[in-house]
């Protein structure tokens, strides 16, 4: 495996591989947990080449965020990556990427980038859709691989790459979860053990209305009440939002009919969490 | 000579080159004229494959600017790249590139495209870094090749690939001039005789800027004093800024040493034409 950190030398490596040769991707800001390794082992059975970039991107971080706090053990992330056999692991310096008077940006517009961590977080998708278009124009990858913990990321990244006509293929994985059902996050390492246990309240609360949407409420409002009721119990956890909406446009739904997608953001602590779930009522009624 | 009118065949055309072969790539906007044909000429003698782009990109053009009346003749410039013998003419719609809910944009921000041409065509620079970040990934050229009369546009394009890491070397042509010195435009088309004749005041105040120079004027207010004097002799001249300015910079210079830019944009009746010119103190006396 090779451990690459200049984008010369990146370019070099991608351009030597024989035509033909199938490319994967899996983009992280280091910290790996068991979601990256989801990714980054269907991205092994997938490629040829597979290429792990590891960059804790400033520009997607709120100047109140925890950029500077941002788990990084670059040591450990490589050794987890030689281990699933990744071909290279790119991973720039901050100066590499974001050279002084660097002004260049990218940027989806809209109301998919403006609703939920948009509007919590402003700035944070242009950050990613900036390193994202660098990252593929560096790596030329074949496909690329995303998570759906970040639901609304994935649906801006294929935005993006439709957009400006990028040529990778994004690849989406689900959530993956701890035995208690929390959604793996580099953040969870924030946690002490009373936090641990409190952040378990966002997957409960998912699961509950699921139940309840199964069960026939069909009332949005109704849902997210009880949500909000359930989460407002447990003295550590604060909501950012919680939304019921439709699972390609992220607008608000007036009545559960068919697939939704229950999303929402809490803080636990000082930590904060996303999380969503997909519920297709007509799976178990009509 | 193949002509293409949608993204997707234009990409199987590029995949099918064989890897190795030099791709070379002039982007404009049709109206063909000597200008693009130095372009073309030049890509044509350095490229194995040699695309030209044909598109009136809607994004560069303020409201109250000229898109509908653009020059547009599609068989006329197609019929002149044949004899050029160029490869491809990818000549899209406005809703291939553009579809319904299009929403990506990319900005190089800052001081460069904020001053002189950002400053008076609000969201030009923005359209043009756009449409090239599209154009570059779906045509994935090694060489790019651009005109030195739209000189603040080349560094903005130049940052752009940078910052971007795109993949595409941009090579940058003198400005191509009538015999009595006016600079080759699809805008050129729009004049009357009289306006023709009036349009030559840009050049010729360059030119006289230029002999100031050379003879000992070293205060760009002077310099631009004179010039505005110049031009304002001509009733149909309206003008919209004279600079002095450093060649990477376009900073204005305080005095005149080493190498400077002048640049001005002047509407001739309702045409709005740029022209520049680079004057070099140190040619002529220490």
């Amino acid at each position: 495996m090779e451990l690459i950190k200049d984008i010369d030398r990146m370019r070099t490596y991608i351009e030597r591989i024989e035509e033909g040769k199938i490319i994967g991707f899996v983009p992280t800001m280091g910290g790996l947990h068991k979601g990256h390794l989801s990714l980054i082992r269907k991205g092994r059975g997938d490629s040829d080449v597979l290429v792990v970039s590891i960059f804790v991107n400033p520009a997607q971080f709120g100047p109140e965020e925890d950029f500077e706090s941002y788990p990084q053990d670059l040591e450990r992330d490589v050794k987890l990556c030689k281990q699933e056999d990744v071909d290279v692991v790119f991973a720039p310096s901050r100066e590499e990427m974001y050279p002084d008077d660097y002004f260049t940006f990218v940027e989806v517009e809209g109301y998919l980038t403006s609703t939920l961590e948009g509007d919590s977080r402003p700035g944070h998708f242009r950050g990613v859709t900036t390193i994202l278009t660098k990252l593929f124009n560096i790596v030329s990858p074949d496909r690329s691989y995303f998570g759906e913990k970040d639901y609304q990321q994935v649906l801006v990244v294929k935005k993006l790459v439709n957009e400006l006509n990028l040529d990778t293929q994004i690849i989406v994985l689900p959530i993956v979860r701890e035995n208690d059902g929390l959604a793996l996050s580099s953040r969870n390492s924030y946690f002490d053990e009373k936090e641990r246990e409190a952040a378990t309240i966002l997957y409960k609360s998912l699961k509950k209305a699921k139940e309840w949407t199964i069960g026939g409420e069909k009332d949005p409002a109704r849902i997210i009440h009880k949500m909000k009721e359930l989460i407002e119990k447990e003295p550590l956890a604060e909501i950012d939002y919680i939304a019921i909406v439709g699972p390609n446009s992220m607008e608000k739904v007036q009545s559960i009919e068919g697939e939704v997608l229950i999303i929402l953001a809490v803080k636990i602590g000082k930590v904060r969490l996303i999380d969503n779930m997909r519920v297709k009522r007509s799976m178990c009624q009509s």
